[in-house]
């Protein structure tokens, strides 16, 4: 079965100067791997009748459908239509199903329906029409060579109902697609990308033509994603999935796409257990990663922030002695503030931080990026001095990342004993 | 002037699988914008040899200067770097600079100095490199025809540091765009957009056409940014300045581009105070903006996460009944909190949040989206119900940000009593 390709080309000013994020292209391009098609490349220009013409040109030359969104508002600064009619040799003609729908979508609204409104219901006459029902633009499919170029809204939510319930289908029949593209995903930590490469080379030499793997670093959590092209069934990358598990199983957070937090927050849901959390140099970043997600409040109990060491001391119970001699920044300071948030807060689990995160107030002994992490659990307290590389934001993000990914791994390892 | 044009490229499989959003190009337009450059397009496409080529070769075709991201790690599904070497002519040779910087950046890992980031070091012979100050991956300059191409690591902090380190001074000097364009930005807080635009619109209309008014609305806080390209001179953008101040003095938060946690951090440094949160929905992100800045162990002294309610009763003292008869989402809460981590913590100023975060735990009478917030200060506590928009990342966001903005304004207001 030939393997369809598609480029997706966003048009729009607010683009191009950092005004809106292009979260449009992401979620196109996951719909459409799910129905067998790859997105090869996605072009992002302005609202600017050359800079379309030579996207839409290029693009054509290369993939078998390409999809526009973006500009076909009523407004005079959107131009994509008569772009495209230009384009197409097309000329613009009313369409009186177009013009129906507008006039009943604004039926309570009389004032809309204006001459700029008009301008709606008129299409490319060489251009078959899909109905767009949440808004006034209609969906074109104009058809060039055995190619086709579909040009849609920009506005997330109007794209993706006509995404959904229009283009879709229609792409579905017209290129007669089958299997889809399979994506798995394992997270895992505590190992450097160029560590994990060495490890798993064999494995990856031997994947299949048609599978390809690639890493995705971020805060010393590696994603890595297994992609089959068309041509595996699902048992197969899942075999491939198996192969690679033991090779790396002291270091995977989760075997779907997700965040070390959230898996946390799972484990912790499903065990009915409860965590709090005691802050120094990360102050408030590592509780934030762990209420991220809806429904935290299930096993997020608190947290203190002693950014201050008189807080250390008086809510927290630091041994005044401890800061004395050891400081802060100590396994003993980090051990007794993950032990009395615990105590303080009555739950099962805490996590404590103490460090360096700079750009001052490093020592010899104690350089910028040198954090201690201690957990409290039911079965004692582990503590690890660690260290960070990067600014004071990098530092206290990894920080709290490693707090919560290590945790993850010690619950597993100790489930499975 | 020239006008300076640009082109992004980002380059990786996971933009095109929809597994990432492509934050790093708006990011770098605003800042590209912000010093006098346009980007003209974005051109996705993947860890591909063909693809790469095509995109560098039609993109130098069109401007001044184009900014690759991403396909720099040292795996082999990251391929940017020896693509480049062929389309350049150019060839690797050892970099002993980024040599010893990498040997520097993991000389507490010495697992990592293996094979594969050993190819971090090898840099095309016909390029200029820029240091990379937190990343293996060094920052290369490729030149063609009085044209330039740099290409970045892809991941976003890395590339962040890199531009306003590196590549943004870089260009500034290469193009020779600091000469005659002048910035100045006002904070401003409260007071929406539209609104905002329509109070100033005389001043506005009045402006002299070498000078361009921007709004850069962000959670609540407005940038106005007032850019002269060429003709005016300081005095004279100070000028103008001078006269919108009037217009919107109740809203400014700083005449300076700062946050508003900068800005209060100043305030508390400078008049020798100190501040303490205690946080319901916002969950951390507050006491996370407050000592985003080095040196906020001055004036920061620690938080409570009074996640669950025990935690507000127990650790902050709010009564039972309160919780019970108004609920912790109420006026009496928040106070209760703030007036409580203010005793707890023994600050001059604490501030409090309690809200539905969402998106489940509405109520007709309090919405996803409302937020109590409590100022305690030295002359009593304020109160205000205040309503966020958006999803649950977005709500905890703005209820920090107006947390922190609302006290900043307040703190300017009781001064010039």
């Amino acid at each position: 079965m030939k393997s369809i390709h598609a480029e997706i080309i966003s048009i729009g000013d607010e683009l191009l100067i950092g005004q809106v994020v292009n979260t449009n292209a992401s979620w196109m391009a996951q719909v459409l791997n799910r129905i067998g098609i790859s997105v090869l490349q996605v072009t992002t220009v302005r609202d600017d009748r050359k800079a379309i013409m030579e996207a839409v040109s290029a693009a054509l030359s290369r993939v078998d459908v390409v999809l526009t969104t973006g500009g076909l508002g009523p407004t005079k600064d959107d131009i994509t239509k008569t772009v495209l009619c230009e384009y197409f040799n097309s000329s613009l003609v009313e369409d009186l199903n177009v013009c129906a729908h507008v006039h009943a979508l604004y039926k309570n609204r009389p004032d809309v329906l204006n001459n700029l409104t008009a301008t709606q219901w008129l299409v490319p006459d060489h251009a078959t029409i899909l109905p767009n029902r949440i808004g006034s633009a209609p969906i074109m499919v104009f058809s060039h060579d055995n190619r086709i170029l579909v040009s849609m809204p920009g506005v997330p939510h109007e794209m993706q109902v006509a995404m959904n319930e229009q283009v879709l289908p229609y792409l579905q029949e017209h290129f007669e697609l089958a299997a889809g593209i399979i994506h798995r995903t394992v997270v895992v930590y505590g190992i450097p990308e160029s560590m994990l490469a060495l490890r798993i080379e064999n494995w990856e030499k031997n994947l299949p033509q048609s599978m390809h793997l690639a890493y995705l670093p971020k805060q010393g959590v590696v994603r890595l994603r297994l992609s089959s092209y068309g041509e595996a069934t699902e048992q197969e990358v899942d075999w491939q999935i198996g192969a690679l598990m033991p090779l790396i199983a002291d270091h995977v957070l989760a075997t779907d796409d997700l965040t070390p937090h959230i898996v946390l927050g799972h484990w912790l849901t499903e065990h009915g257990q409860t965590i709090a959390t005691a802050e120094s140099c990360t102050g408030g970043r590592l509780a934030a990663l762990l209420n991220e997600q809806s429904g935290s409040s299930a096993f997020y109990m608190g947290s203190v922030i002693a950014y201050d060491n008189s807080v250390k001391q008086q809510v927290l119970g630091v041994l005044p002695d401890t800061l004395v001699t050891e400081g802060a920044v100590s396994e003993a300071c980090v051990r007794q503030m993950a032990e009395g948030v615990r105590r303080l807060l009555h739950t099962d689990y805490a996590i404590a931080t103490s460090g360096v995160a700079g750009p001052t107030g490093g020592t010899p002994d104690k350089p910028v990026g040198t954090v201690w992490i201690a957990w409290a659990t039911p079965d004692g307290t582990i503590t690890e001095r660690c260290h960070f590389g990067g600014d004071r934001a990098q530092i206290t993000q990894s920080a709290s990342m490693a707090a919560v990914a290590k945790l993850v791994l010690w619950l597993k390892r100790n489930a499975s004993k």
